[in-house]
């Protein structure tokens, strides 16, 4: 059994606060920040340049990878870090526009992140593909022989609403089409099985439910059966065979290593492989348990406290990924007066007020905080002072 | 006037080692590793989510790019931080070749290091443009009116032979093409002046000279004609003229924020911030003659000491970076012979033996001792010993 208590115990979390915006940023595990200070003092400071091999920097993407591989439902060798999500949004897209040169039809729905949907948008103007934006209920109706990838993320940033991962996939091959995973709100989050589902292409980041710390690298999935065929479009030097020859052309590295491009990010992968210590040991399945309790005690909680709030995720736990979205008219300034009070959520536009869960750390008193602060903030109209109106650039 | 003793103060340099791989990873300043621990403290355990706000995350990518502007002859509110170098070379030559619509070349030289090739070539292929590559000292020749763009690192990774900026830019431009130079072995190391120049873009690393930690994020200039105008090929959302609105659409935020792609990498970016307090007063004329002062008086001491070698770098110091090569048919050998001893220098493939000379800490001591120790190796054969044969993968 996976003790969340002790989890929660492992990381950082201020005083006083009933911090549920886990799924924007994860809070820092006690021991990220003696980590990364022995990484840079004994490896930076003192072993410079021979640090590549002796403490394994070069290695670490992979190394790293393997340890997430397990919590998506991936094999060791198949997880590779590095970069940012939306750059792996874009190898994942271009390396699949690729597999189908006769085709140039990407389809996504509204639910997906913006940035998602710029990048394919970018990328479908510079190689002369179009971009298919449909509502998140319709993509399965979309999946059409036309279609060269379906690129979806699978839990939605704002409703929490989940994509039947399995399904959508089976589909888009039945049409002939390769798929794209988005695992932002996924990771971490719920029990992701990639393999079992026969996906192609998994993206997703690691600063949100499996709290590598702010800006933290991304990781990227390819399946085993393409693993050693696909031809990434951002050929860099580290996802070359033989980086260390500088040779003039490019050979692809075995494997998941091609989805390298340039020097990984060592001082944030130090920070990231301590977060996945707290990892270790969780089992994904009583995750997604615990996950389901605290958002239905949420969702209960607030619908009997706050009636004016009108809930925006889906009703059943299995549609829903590990967050929750009310809607309010004043949802930015309900949110303000929330934080000003210690219970910090997020506000996303229109008027959408999120709630993560994050089963690592959240546990009950925090749902009941959250609801009671909630129904005080409501019923007492706090959120309509000057001061919780402006609008500032937030995340 | 700039105090070397006083910046050379400022790193740690372990005690006994004569570093001349400042050009492949800069040396930690001794007040990184206490402000990135603070960072982590204070900013991400301490204020979480806010942190983007209240610490300055979001404005952090401009902020330390104001910094480096100044190290490279550009304006404020012109560089933007982000990814890696080889992404950034990627964004430039993809904005470039938008450009450009009616040409499909773009030239380089085989002295270019090889992951701008590979990214240039993967950018081509998937594009349907031509990458050309020709010798260094052909590349003004080869300025063709179908070249679309001119994509060059100005300092060659190998011989420190340094491009004219100027003159190739202007032939260029009169030829009607874009220019890209890679400043991965310019900046910090001589005096860039990207806007005398006249350059359209610019991208680099950190790592190096500027002394950033390993996989350092990277920065892209594009010139004030260009920001206003110019299309990113990698559209994220940190890019978009309001990321916060959640637009299903891209539009590019104004100016260099548009070259920003995804979410920062605010860990690194606090070394990289610290590492570059130690540039502040730094006279980037006084750099560039201490620089030469040293790799002359290298030269000078392995050509009288170590008839066997052969210079593989620019004699006219005008013509060269800062750092040095030379040829050996053992060279691997050699360097690790040379690094037992406490010398560390960088083997490049196939027979280049390179010292960088960082102005910021290196002196003429450690010249005088690599000079000495260099002419002990080779004149005991201390290099043909078993364990300086094996090769390992090294950066």
């Amino acid at each position: 059994m996976t003790d969340f208590a002790a989890t929660r115990d492992a990381f950082h979390l201020p005083d006083g606060l009933t911090y549920l915006d886990g799924n924007s940023l994860g809070p820092m595990p006690r021991h990220a920040a003696d980590r990364v200070a022995a990484m840079m003092r004994d490896e930076w400071a003192g072993m410079l340049i021979s640090g590549w091999n002796r403490a394994g920097w070069y290695v670490q993407p992979r190394k790293v990878g393997d340890r997430i591989a397990r919590l998506i439902g991936a094999g060791e060798g198949q997880v590779i870090m590095g970069d940012t999500l939306s750059i792996k949004v874009f190898q994942a897209v271009s390396a699949a526009l690729r597999m189908r040169p006769d085709r140039r039809v990407i389809l996504s729905d509204s639910g997906n992140f913006p940035s998602d949907l710029y990048v394919a948008q970018g990328l479908a103007e510079t190689v002369g593909a179009e971009l298919r934006v449909v509502a998140p209920e319709e993509v399965a109706a979309h999946i059409t022989p036309d279609l060269a990838v379906l690129m979806l993320t699978e839990v939605d940033y704002r409703t929490g609403r989940r994509h039947d991962m399995a399904a959508l996939t089976a589909a888009a091959h039945e049409a002939g089409a390769l798929t794209v995973w988005d695992l932002a709100h996924s990771a971490g989050a719920v029990d992701v099985d990639l393999l079992g589902a026969g996906a192609d292409f998994a993206v997703g980041c690691t600063y949100k439910y499996l709290n590598g710390g702010p800006g933290a690298p991304a990781f990227i999935w390819v399946h085993p059966d393409h693993a050693e065929t696909v031809r990434p479009c951002l050929q860099g030097w580290m996802g070359h065979a033989q980086p260390f020859a500088f040779d003039q052309g490019y050979a692809p590295a075995p494997g998941i290593e091609r989805m390298r491009v340039g020097t990984p990010p060592v001082i944030a992968l130090a920070a990231l492989d301590a977060a996945l210590d707290v990892w270790e040991g969780v089992d994904m399945a009583t995750l997604r348990a615990r996950s389901i309790e605290l958002s239905e005690a949420f969702i209960a909680g607030v619908e009997a406290a706050c009636p004016e709030l009108v809930l925006h995720s889906p009703r059943d736990p299995a549609q829903r990924g590990s967050q929750v979205g009310f809607r309010h008219p004043q949802a930015y300034a309900v949110m303000q007066a929330l934080i000003a009070q210690g219970v910090v959520g997020d506000f996303r536009a229109p008027d959408v007020l999120r709630f993560g869960f994050a089963p690592l750390y959240n546990d009950m008193e925090d749902v009941a905080r959250a609801v009671e602060v909630l129904a005080g903030v409501l019923r007492q109209g706090l959120w309509d002072r000057p001061e919780h109106h402006r609008r500032a650039a937030v995340t």
